[in-house]
């Protein structure tokens, strides 16, 4: 029967199906599941989805979907919500969950405590194995892990923590706080999310404990949660790589102004970007003019020139990223970017040269020999140097985007070229 | 004392601690480990120095290091290792080991075979919940998790899977079959990792089983090596994306000739592809001869739409990689995206425009409006279709570089643009 078929499905493959569908077949497809599995597939719904549904939902059906929801999804969810909406649920809540609620989605985005569950099993540091496994069998029905257990002293203070496969090893006598363990990586509510998914990524951590500035347990991170967080980051990145804004859809179902509102800012700056060159053009009409054969040169090595620094960028901001590269390595990174980009300029020196050769002879392959080792050196030192440069004035090093880093070297490569030619040609030059 | 402090560290600190030092010198400190802790540790160092240090140690050490490794992590260092010094080590173990040790290292890299550990738990399917507790409390020591249990059939077929938590709310006179999940999400041991990683990530699972092709469970792939490949896949993309290639090291321990190989391929491939912008110049001579004042607005006009057709394919091949867009999106994707370039085109134009007219009256604002606009959908266009006709042709869509893209658009939108300014200008063009 369809209720079985729906029954077995995966509630991350029910919200693709229901997604589909215009929204009053959505509700009725919703209304059709047990409320557990309901609230289940409800929080894997896009964010402009859950605020549709969520308004075309009478009110008391939405808030028995909102009580049956896991803690960190509802103050999502609640966040999403107009006002008037938002104080008739707080109505409806019984006054624990209202103050639950009221905490969780007080945190800014981004941080810490606006990604944490409530959801956790925590016990008295004093109990023993047997107590603490009572609290475990009574909270697991709700809890999104019981696989960490925190104990906690009388202030609620976080003390330690105790894996469920410890507490099976151990003597039900045993207790809680000699077995746990105190030296526990954990983060507090203000903790940007990246870093948390940096910590539950680098120690292999199931979930991690978030405390208050009192040092009081008050919620966990799950490592699920941390997945979708390194890949919103290394997509955020990825688009801003390009000169992408941020996107809060996924590109195929973002809105046709949202697209436009991401792409445009960067591109008309860049345009600007690019008058610089246009102008440094202007600077040598004369010598172009003279030496028309000159313009040819012109794309392959302002596009040698930033490309070599788009590599370099996009190492350099990828390593600072997944915290392969420190902000101290700066001068040993810097030598190193020299002596490959001296390697690198020089073969394409040596690819482009007899191209020199063949249009305009002996001096041609010259200027173009040294102008492409100039260009691929200089692109490649300031593709090294402009995230650490963003980083230290404390911008996101992802800022330093292919396009911008392609966009400056284009114009250092205008002036650098025609400089060179102007020298050997015995041309009137800038300088 | 130094113990003390070395017992608390986590292994992932311990390691970067250790890696710092010379190789003799990281011998000593690991030696002064407990053999658990040296085993966990050494799953952390890098592929080069898990090389280089399992090459310096002497062979009971080294085997003694083998058998207290996490299995997935110990078919890792076999490969690594020489022919002569991994027959050495197969004799020092015991024949099951062995047997284990040769399976799992026998898997292609970058299938679920060879990220998969064999240290999971399994119990008959027509167990009692009692008698498998009593198995997971004896496998417990050496499983990499406890919290899924598998159910197997007498030939070792996957049956099914139990959560802990689930057998720890159970009756302990329940039988694991009709307790067990049986709408399973699995995987197949050739499967690529990037998909296990992205199942893992979808689904929320703690853990993959992976089956053979007789349906038989042959390991679990863990969410914390999951997280490790899904990183290392978006470090590739982003790297693809700026036509870098495949670096097995982090940028920051990088080798010289390995940042060189991984960078000069492409970047001598763009320089042939940015001799079609030459050729196309040098198709306009005397088009440029007659207006010099043209080339002002080259980079300008070639940049915008090198930077339009980046953000677009940049958007696409990461839609693609998360699985937000498929390709049956592509005639819906390419009509959006036609609008959403055409506005910004216009807007561009208008941006343009005035600065067109400041140099060179109407006629000039004119073709440069008229270029812009013709260019950035153009751009737009190329940046979302080839991605798709990459995949198409079974490339990784990543290959759709910012570079690539940039290079192509550059030699088209130089014809663009002189042809226009030609017909305008009623001077000879292509035509
Ligand atoms: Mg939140
Ligand atoms: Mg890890
Ligand atoms: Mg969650
Ligand atoms: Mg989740
Ligand atoms: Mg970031
Ligand atoms: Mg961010
Ligand atoms: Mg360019
Ligand atoms: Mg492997
Ligand atoms: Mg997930
Ligand atoms: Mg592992
Ligand atoms: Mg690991
Ligand atoms: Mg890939
Ligand atoms: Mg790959």
């Amino acid at each position: 029967t369809m209720e079985q078929l729906v029954a077995d499905m995966q509630p991350a493959d029910l919200a693709e199906f229901i997604q589909e569908h215009p929204v009053d077949i959505n509700l009725k497809l919703l209304s059709c599941l047990p409320i557990k599995q309901r609230a289940e597939t409800f929080g894997y719904f896009s964010e402009n989805d859950q605020r549709e549904l969520a308004e075309h939902m009478d009110e008391s059906t939405l808030a028995n979907l909102f009580i049956h929801m896991n803690s960190d999804e509802r103050a999502d969810l609640f966040n999403l919500l107009e006002e008037e909406l938002k104080a008739d649920l707080m109505r409806r809540l019984a006054r624990n969950e209202r103050e639950d609620l009221r905490r969780l989605s007080s945190y800014e985005e981004g941080t810490a405590g606006s990604i944490m569950t409530s959801d956790y099993v925590a016990v008295p540091a004093q109990s023993s194995v047997a107590q603490a496994f009572d609290i475990v069998r009574s909270t697991a029905p709700d809890a999104e892990t019981i696989y960490d257990i925190y104990s906690i002293d009388h202030m609620g203070r976080l003390m330690g923590a105790t894996s469920l496969r410890e507490m099976i090893l151990a003597r039900t006598t045993a207790r809680m706080d000699a077995l746990m363990t105190t030296e526990l990586i954990s983060a507090t509510v203000d903790t940007p999310q990246e870093e948390v998914a940096k910590l539950i990524s680098r120690y292999d951590l199931l979930a991690l404990p978030i405390i208050d500035n009192d040092a009081r347990l008050v919620g966990i991170v799950t490592y699920d949660d941390a997945m979708d967080v390194a890949e919103q980051e290394a997509t955020e990145d990825i688009h801003k790589g390009a000169s992408v804004g941020r996107l809060d859809d996924g590109f195929g179902r973002a809105r046709l102004r949202d697209l436009y509102r991401t792409r445009i800012v960067w591109l008309v700056l860049l345009v600007f970007g690019n008058i610089f060159s246009g102008m440094g053009i202007a600077l040598f009409e004369t010598t172009i003019a003279a030496h028309v054969a000159l313009v040819f040169f012109l794309p392959l090595l302002i596009g040698s020139g930033g490309n070599a620094g788009a590599q370099a960028s996009t190492l350099m901001v990828r390593g600072i990223a997944t915290g392969d590269v420190g902000v101290s390595d700066w001068a040993r990174l810097l030598g190193r970017e020299l002596l490959v980009a001296g390697a690198l300029g020089l073969t394409m020196a040596l690819a482009v040269s007899p191209i020199g050769f063949w249009r305009g002879g002996e001096e041609i392959a010259f200027i173009v020999g040294t102008a492409m080792i100039s260009v691929v050196v200089l692109g490649s030192l300031i593709g090294i140097c402009l995230p650490f440069i963003l980083n230290h004035l404390g911008w996101d090093p992802a800022t330093a985007s292919a396009p911008l880093v392609t966009t400056l070297i284009d114009a250092a490569g205008v002036i650098l070229y025609f400089s060179i030619a102007a020298a050997v040609l015995d041309l009137p030059g800038l300088f």
